[in-house]
C-alpha cells in the first residue's frame, strides 16, 4: 500500500460529468489499496469568470481580495469532487488549504509555501479517507487568505508530497505527458518516456505548459518524483525524476516555445555600477520575475537595458520601470508584446558543443531574425518575432532529428 | 459617530452593478462618519447554481461538502464588494465566518452559532477600514466550515451586531420593510412603520419572507433593532424593536402565508404516553424544524399525529417518520404538500377577544376548507388547501381593516 499524491488541473474537472470521471479514476487508485491524496484547480473557465466579476466592479482590485475571491474556485471543485466519490462508496473529504495547514508569506496572489503541516490529512488517511486538497491556496500565520500564483496547484501537489513522503506525485492534464515539442504545433512531436528534473525545469520556465517552474525547483529540491499523464486516458505518460544514466544519449530532449512574454528596454541607462541592482531591486519588490535580461553595447556612458517579463504584469513592470528609471536619470522605458521565445534543452548540451551553432543556422536557413539570446548550461533561448514562432519550432525540432521515426 | 451593521441578501448584490450600488451606500454610511460593518450574502442565484452542480455528482450529497461547497457564495460576494468599496476610495477588507471568529456547533448545514469573537472586525474597524463579511457561515472549533441554514446572513448580521453592540443594524431587502400582508399577494397591503421583536417573531416563523425566525429570536434576546429596508431606495423601511405603546392600539399587525410547508400524518399512533417524546426527538435529531403539530381525535387506542414541516426536508422527515413508526408500532405515514398556512398576527390579541372567531368567518364566507388549527397569544394560523391561499389572505387582510385608506 503506497500513499500517492493526485493532481488534477482545470480541464480535468471542468464540468459535473469530468469531475465524476476524476472520482472514478480516484475511487479505483483507492481501492487497489493506496491511500490517496488529491489536489485539484477550479474548474474550467472558473477563474476567468471570477477575474471578470473582479474587473466589473474595480479597474484595479486589490490583491488581498483577489485572494479572498479566487479561492473559492478550488473549494468548490474540491468539495464537489468529495461528493462524488462518496456517491461512489469511497470515504472522501475536502479540505481548503487553511485547513490543511499550507502556510505562506504574505505576497498576496504570488504567495510561497513556507511550511506545511498535513496533520489533518494524515488523521484523515489513517481513518481510510481519500482527502482532496484545495490546490493553489494557503493561509498566513495570521489566518489571510493567499493563492501561489500560476501553476500554483502542481505547487500545493508537490509540496503535500513531499511532506507526506508520498510514493508518486501524479499531475494529471489534457495532454499525455512531455513531448518533445508542443503537438499542436509540432505534429510529430513525440512524447518522452522520462525527462530530468533539470530538464523539466527549464521546458517548464520555458513555456513548455504542463508544469510550472517553481513546481519543479520544489520537486528537485524534496526529490518527489512525478508522473505528469492525461486524465483522459490510462495510458502512462511521462515520469520526471532525478538524472538517470540513459537520459545522457541524449543531446537535446525538447524545444519549447513561450508567448507570452513582453520585452521591456529602459534606454540611456548611466553606466555606473549598481544602477542594475537598484533596478531589478525595484521591479523584484513588486513581485515580478524577471526571465531574460540583456544589456546592449553602451554608447559612452549609456546603456540600453533589456529584459523580458510576462506579459500578465506588464503594465505594473511598465509603472515601476518608469519610476525607477526616473530615480536613476536613465531615458525612456520602451515595450515590445510581439516575441516570442524559443529553447532548446538537454542535459546533452553539457558535453556536446556546437548545439547553440546549430540551432542559429537553422533560425538562419528560414530567415528568423533573432533579437536576445541567453543560454544556460543546458539550454539555450532565442526571442524571436511572435509571427515567426511556428515556423521557427517545426524548423528547430527537425535539425535535432527529435520527430517520431516515420 | 456610531456603529452600524448593515446586510445585503443575495438579490441585492446579484450583479457586479448591484454590487457597485451597495458599494456606494456603504460609502455613504462611511463618509457621514459610521463605523460600518457589513454582511453579505451570495450573488442572486449562485446558491442554485452551486446546489446543481452538486446535484449533478451525488444523488444525496453529504452535509459537510455541502457547506464547503456553499460557503464559496458569500466569499465571492464579501471580495467583491470590498473591492467595489475600494474603487470608491473606501478602505475596506472581506473577511470569512472563519476569520471573524464566528464560532457554530457541528451540524452541518443548519449550524448553531455558539461564539463571535469578532477581534478581528474590531482591530480592522479601529483602523478606519470598512468590515465586510462573508453571512451564513461559521467554522467549528475543529476548523470545519459550517453552515447556518435558510436566513443565515441576517442571523449573522444580528450576531455581529450584538457582539460589537452596534447602533443598529440594517437589514437590506428587496422590499420596502414589513407590510400588513405579501404585496404580491394583497395590493392594498400597508407599510408598517414600526413592528415589536415579538410579532415579527410569529410574522418570521409564519412566511412572511423579510426575515427568518431564527434571527428574530436572537434580535429579541440581545436587543438588537433592526431596520429592514429596500436596497434599491434611501426611504425608511420598518422598525423592529422591543415593544412599544403605539403599538397596543392595534388589534392585528398582519396576515401572513407561508406555503413552503408540508403535512405529514402518523396514522394509528398507540395512545401510551412517551411515544409523542419518541417521535419528535428521533425527528429532532435530523435537525428538522417542526412546526404545528396536531394531534386527532383517537379512536380507541389509536390516535393520528400530524404535523408540518419544511418541504425541503420532506424526504428526509418521511425517512425519520417512517423508521419512528416502525419502532413504536404505528401504521402508515401519508404527507399532503398541497397546504398552505395563512396566520394574523398581533400584540393587541393579547388584550382583545373574538379575533379567532373573525378570521373563520372571512374563511367560511369564501367557503374555505380549515384542515388544521393551531394558535398562540399574538397568532392565530389555519392550514387550508394551497389553491385557496390568495384568496383566504385578502378575504381575512380586508376582515381586519388592514389595507391602505382609500
Amino acid at each position: 500500500m503506497a500513499l500517492i499524491v493526485q493532481k488534477y488541473g482545470g480541464s480535468s474537472v471542468a464540468s459535473p460529468e469530468r469531475i465524476k470521471k476524476v472520482a472514478e479514476r480516484i475511487c479505483r487508485a483507492r481501492k487497489s489499496g493506496h491511500q490517496v491524496v488529491v489536489v485539484v484547480s477550479a474548474m474550467g473557465d472558473n477563474t476567468d469568470d471570477l477575474l471578470s466579476l473582479a474587473a466589473q466592479v474595480s479597474r484595479n482590485p486589490p490583491e488581498r481580495e483577489m485572494d479572498m475571491l479566487l479561492a473559492t474556485g478550488e473549494q468548490v471543485s474540491a468539495a464537489l469532487l468529495a461528493m462524488a466519490a462518496q456517491a461512489m462508496g469511497v470515504r472522501a473529504v475536502s479540505m481548503t488549504g487553511a485547513q490543511v495547514g499550507i502556510v505562506t508569506d504574505r505576497a498576496h496572489r504570488n504567495a510561497r509555501i513556507q511550511d506545511v503541516s498535513a496533520q489533518r490529512i494524515k488523521q484523515a488517511l489513517a481513518k481510510g479517507c481519500v482527502v482532496i486538497v484545495t490546490g493553489f491556496q494557503g493561509i498566513t500565520p495570521d489566518h489571510e487568505i493567499t493563492t501561489l500564483g500560476r501553476g500554483g496547484s502542481d505547487l500545493t501537489a508537490v509540496a503535500l508530497s513531499s511532506a507526506l513522503k508520498a510514493k508518486i506525485c501524479e499531475i494529471y492534464t489534457d495532454v499525455e505527458g512531455i513531448y518533445t515539442a508542443d503537438p499542436r504545433v509540432v505534429p510529430n512531436a513525440r512524447k518522452l518516456p522520462s525527462i530530468s528534473y533539470d530538464e523539466m525545469l527549464e521546458l517548464a520556465s520555458l513555456g513548455a505548459q504542463v508544469m510550472q517552474a517553481r513546481s519543479m525547483e520544489m520537486a528537485k529540491k524534496y526529490n518527489v518524483p512525478l508522473h505528469v499523464r492525461s486524465s483522459f486516458s490510462r495510458r502512462t505518460g511521462t515520469i520526471i525524476s532525478k538524472e538517470v544514466k540513459a537520459m545522457e544519449q541524449v543531446v537535446v530532449s525538447g524545444v519549447s516555445l513561450q508567448k507570452d512574454e513582453a520585452k521591456v528596454t529602459i534606454c540611456d541607462v548611466p553606466d555606473r555600477p549598481g544602477l542594475a541592482a537598484t533596478i531589478f531591486t525595484g521591479i523584484s519588490d513588486a513581485n515580478i520575475n524577471v526571465d531574460m535580461i540583456v544589456q546592449n553595447v553602451g554608447r559612452t556612458g549609456l546603456t540600453d537595458l533589456s529584459f523580458t517579463v510576462p506579459r500578465a504584469d506588464l503594465k505594473k513592470v511598465l509603472r515601476v520601470a518608469r519610476r525607477v528609471a526616473a530615480k536613476v536619470k536613465a531615458g525612456r522605458v520602451i515595450h515590445d508584446e510581439d516575441i516570442a521565445k524559443i529553447s532548446v534543452v538537454g542535459l546533452g548540451m553539457r558535453s556536446h558543443s556546437g548545439i547553440a551553432a546549430k540551432m542559429f543556422q537553422a533560425l538562419a536557413k528560414e530567415s528568423i531574425n533573432i533579437v536576445m539570446i541567453s543560454t544556460s548550461e543546458i539550454k539555450i533561448s532565442c526571442i524571436i518575432r511572435k509571427n515567426q514562432a511556428a515556423k521557427a519550432i517545426k524548423t528547430i525540432h527537425d535539425a535535432f532529428g527529435l520527430g517520431k521515426q516515420r
